[in-house]
């Protein structure tokens, strides 16, 4: 469908302009400059010929089938062509005309979009600088020239950025197909986008600058479902830029913990700052994912290999030796006081034939996932050679599902060595750190796409109806949050691991309840107007015997009766007393963007004071939540401190895993829950959900 | 001094070649084609002439002064051209000769110097690639040419990087006036090369590629005296990284976070890897330090407003709304769908004139510290005059104290404008989040600076004997390890508040002294074989009275002796028993590089499982040991959690500031030592320092 408006066959400029300077001049301008293999048709009422083209007085007047409209006229007078552009047949509009929703007009780009889809026409934009494609040679924007002409494309959310990096693409050396401004997405979307790009023969990685969206899930099902590396730089992930990106676009931009969460799902990979979007596009665009860990360093110097050393590490891709029989051929290409270790260091005596020997040798060698030749500039030696040499050696040594990034440090002349690799499909840097962290981004890539491959648990026999009907009778009490017991009928359920906890309305049944249960007991006032139990004194401990659950039950009861006199009591909790194991907690948002999310982190200080948490969107397969018991700082405890043993990773995964499908199961009711603490015990022993709290979402009133 | 090597006036070439690829041939022709200002003899008792220069037979002959003698002969041979050299009276050696310490020759190393400095005269090297002066149209080196000529020297650790250097200041815009090779730093090293540049009239900043060195004191001690901006990229900070650094240069590489803290001391700034040493560099060597937290972003792209916000919260420099007066000011300079507020959006209608008067208006503004102008390459504006609108301002706004960076995303338009805008002393870049790291670079030099201005504390009355005459007992003993008591003794001649802890030798002693000390009390074993006293039941908490007392004199005892049969006792030790508080850990150590160094990090999980410390080399001043609270990812804990009030900070940080004095004052004695825990109570209720171990440095038999 997108065809029309990335590829289309022919355009009409809907206010082509005789005026130079204006929009609707510089377009056709654009298109006939840029060598556009398509036909144009400049449209405007009052002029009959433009830079030796027809001009057709309105839409219809134009004697053949268009696939795409570009629309430059002011706002206001945007509906009525829309309307014209129906009638005539057009297939797809490209709107570059601002002044919509990003100044407030929500309701004007409502119409434009809904007038397009009557007539069955995709609007890219309102607000956008255009569409760019060196495969049709189609410059429909008000960019003056199309990119370096290279395999990756550009969705950008910022026009002015997309205009400068069209300019940058000739100074930095990465190549693309397509630029495609994205503007306000009233209609097509990053999701669209990411669909129609994964199947354009021209591209080969899709690049995104991301400020902010709001249809997170359709975003993570169009990557998912993507072939082809995908890679986003995300703005607005400080609190003040976040605030920014909100001005500059009108969209809401998510947290960015969630929108990291989001692209790791989906299988994105991230640029952390736009020379990186560069740098991680080029290798991504030409290299294939790197399918294990381990990375071979090839150098002349032991400085430059230093520097890669310590990037391997921080991009996460930590160097080890190469093994016995890798070192010893590859001993074969060096000076007895060169290293083959790893790096393997070529001293600064390697020529052309060195590089080639090695690189020949060890790309083949089973044990290497991916390579990094470096070259530090030496006077006796000539880049060029060493970049051929390069380019030789990968060629013969037969390998193509292996990854090569290259880093010459120096001068011009290695500036053009470098030039001719990337030309030759090799991205290559001037700093040795940037090809590792290339590298990390083809090993990212196959990483994330080894875990979208994986199954999400079945969580079977959960009792939605169940956990319905408890939410239906706190919200027939007028109640937007459960209490203790409530939420914990939720959680079970989903067969989430909940302490038992039951309800008692006198001391006499408390004492029955606690026999059944068995001692000792933990008691806590049970009221929808105490959110806070321990605060009103309403929470008693490691209660052992009759006489004990009576004088808890008073004094609870005194307790919550001083805290909030007004306060709606249902009786007291009596509840199993788990035993001590390492505290964790569970929760969940819905993210504006993403909708149902859900949080992991250990508890205590953990998340109080380091915020060491971690998100994903809901449903978590297993392998996504052993990953998030990986990723937070703490991780090593659940590995077991101070001589404990390890706990049971198997059961908290799949905790997280079932809370997540009820999260998501329930989206429409829960707005915020959390389970705090989750105990967690050795391997075996499962995990046990002490509290729990679930806030519904508010209900329009019917 | 120093001036002889790097400034000579006169120098001869030892092993100068008629042989065109011999490095002593290159050196010849590098002199000449570098347009040396100063004499050049080429020494060769083969040859009598060389590239149009009169060869001389050997040193003696040279029928002048000589300032310095570039060595180029084998290593085997430099010896007696050393002692030649000396009888000449050369005033300074600059020995490119490789194969000493670096291949396992340190004899030869060591006689070279011994021999050189026999004469009085400094050695450079060897094992370098030589030294390159632009001031002085130097090329002593066989680099093939002199750097571009700026503002910045850089000395590196690595030959071969820097001749990549050398060649990619041209593509990369940064000019240097020196480039020098320290290689073995047999002789002169970093720090006396600090010393020197800093007086060094055509260098304004110091830029550093060091691998490791060894003495870290000279280094700190020449990097605090100098005025002018350091940096320094540190490789081989990686565990395989640092493997990797010492196999080439044959040095001692530090831990990454000593040589952090050390630098941070010596108010030395730190680059992150090769790009941004360069980026940083070019910032140093061209604007002033940035003296406050204001930074203020002028754009014409919200994209890359968007950006440099996230980058600025990233490097340390969060942003703040402008103040209400700058507001008003700059709203007159944009159209009304700009944003005055920070970052300053003129809009993609920007014109030269516009961030002419932003600028021109916003720079003198005393709330602004710091200026990031931002420029996204347009079709409608031309790059050139923008950066020069952006000159023009800085000039005429008449402000010189603060500093301004600017980055232009484009292609080669905005490049050139870029090179110009550097020429004029304004340093560019071409991606947003780069103009703002280099500013941070600004700001952390001024901050570092601030705290080297900061006295040390004076940590009166502090009792060395009393300290001295404990360790000398244990090592009459034939001991390395103070027991505990020990160890708290030689703590409280520094003052540092331990729990009181006496030795009992007897149930009778036992049940005094802890009357004397007041219950409750702990009571531990004290034997110099029994180091994890809690591991062998060597520790009774929180005993209550007399019977208490006996009980566990006897049960401890038992314990230890079936724990460890043949241990020595000492006795049992009865402790105060120190009131809950806030654990926190100090420690130290000996550093290969910077000698005593204190750590300090929260107890518990922290220092386990996050590894949550913080290093300084001893001494440590008052504020320096503040940071050190604030800098540990835990510091939020010190200001009071779950309710509990802030902790006593003062406290603590003057503890660190005696510890330092203690472990700098024995640095010849103790080795390791820590006390953990240490208890930090509320504000003015101080710390208690509850554990002390104290190990002893192996001293040599006599």
């Amino acid at each position: 469908m997108l065809d029309n408006l990335l590829r289309p066959r022919s355009v009409a400029v809907i206010g082509a302009s005789t005026q130079p300077g204006k929009i609707g001049y510089t377009v056709v301008k654009n298109l006939i400059e840029g060598g556009y293999s398509g036909r144009i048709y400049p449209v405007n009422p009052n002029a009959t010929e433009l830079l030796g083209l027809k001009v057709y007085p309105n839409v219809s007047a134009i004697p053949d089938t268009v696939d795409a409209a570009i629309i430059t006229i002011p706002a206001k007078a945007v509906l009525s062509a829309v309307e014209e552009c129906g009638r005539k047949g057009v297939k797809g509009l490209i709107v570059i005309t601002s002044g919509f929703s990003e100044v407030g007009q929500k309701d004007l780009e409502e119409a434009l979009v809904a007038t397009a889809h009557r007539y069955g026409m995709r609007v890219l934009g309102p607000n956008i600088v255009g569409v760019l494609s060196n495969a049709d040679r189609f410059n429909g924007s008000f960019a003056p020239f199309l990119p370096l002409p290279g395999k990756a494309s550009l969705v950008s959310q910022s026009g002015a950025l997309l205009i400068a990096i069209d300019a940058a693409t000739f100074i930095r050396r990465v190549g693309f197909d397509k630029l495609v401004s994205i503007g306000n997405m009233s209609d097509v979307d990053f999701a669209d986008l990411i669909t129609w790009l994964d199947q354009d023969e021209n591209t080969s990685c899709i690049s995104l600058y991301i400020e902010g969206f709001k249809e997170g899930r359709r975003f993570i099902e169009a990557a998912r479902n993507a072939q082809k590396p995908i890679i986003a730089l995300k703005a607005g992930v400080s609190a003040h830029g976040a605030a920014a990106a909100a001005s500059h676009t009108g969209s809401l931009a998510g947290a960015a913990k969630v929108y990291g969460a989001a692209f790791q799902q989906a299988g994105v990979v991230q640029a952390s700052d736009l020379n990186n979007l560069f740098d991680r596009t080029l290798a991504l665009s030409l290299q294939p994912p790197m399918r294990g860990d381990h990375l071979l360093i090839i150098t002349n110097g032991g400085g430059v290999g230093v520097l890669a050393t310590d990037a391997a590490e921080k991009y996460g891709l930590p160097l080890q030796f190469a093994p016995a029989d890798l070192q010893n051929e590859l001993r074969q290409y060096m000076p007895e006081f060169g290293s083959p270790k790893n790096p393997v260091d070529l001293t600064g005596m390697a020529n052309s034939d060195w590089y080639f020997d090695a690189i020949r040798h060890a790309l083949p060698h089973t044990w290497v996932d991916g390579l990094a030749v470096l070259y530090c500039e030496t006077a006796m030696t000539n880049p060029q050679e060493i970049a051929e040499s390069i380019k030789r050696a990968v060629d013969e040594s037969g390998v193509t599902n292996k990854p090569v990034a290259v880093s010459f440090v120096g001068g011009e002349r290695s500036e053009e060595a470098m030039r001719w690799l990337v030309e030759h499909g090799i991205p290559a840097y001037a700093a040795p750190d940037v090809a590792v962290n290339a590298l990390a981004a083809l090993r990212e890539f196959a990483r994330n796409k080894e875990t979208l491959s994986e199954n999400f648990t079945t969580c079977d026999s959960n009792d939605i109806e169940r956990a319905c009907r408890i939410i239906a009778h706190a919200r027939a009490e007028g109640r937007d949050v459960l209490t203790e017991i409530e939420a914990k009928e939720v959680f079970a359920a989903y067969n989430l691991p909940v302490a038992e906890t039951r309800l008692a309305t006198s001391e006499q049944e408390a004492v029955r309840l606690a026999h059944e249960i068995g001692f000792p007991v933990v008691m806590k006032i049970v009221s929808p107007d105490i959110i806070h139990k321990s605060d009103a004194g309403g929470v008693k401990v490691n209660i052992k015997d009759d006489a004990g659950v009576r004088e808890a039950y008073r004094t609870i009861l005194n307790n919550a009766k001083s805290y909030k006199p007004d306060a709606r009591i249902h009786g007291i909790a009596v509840q199993e007393m788990a035993p001590w194991g390492t505290e964790v907690i569970l929760g969940s948002v819905n993210d504006p963007t993403f909708g149902p999310t859900v949080m992991f982190g250990l508890g205590g200080i953990f998340v109080e004071v380091l915020k060491d948490v971690t998100f994903r969107v809901a449903p978590v397969s297993a392998a996504q939540a052993q990953r998030m018991l990986d990723e937070i700082r703490g991780a090593p405890v659940l590995a077991g401190v101070r001589g404990e043993g390890p706990r049971d990773r198997q059961a908290l995964a799949d905790t997280i895993c079932r809370y997540a499908t009820m999260v998501l199961d329930l989206a429409d009711e829960i707005s915020e829950s959390d389970a705090n603490p989750v105990l967690v015990y050795e391997v075996g022993k499962g995990v046990k959900v002490v509290d729990a709290r679930i806030i519904l979402k508010k209900k329009p009133l019917k």
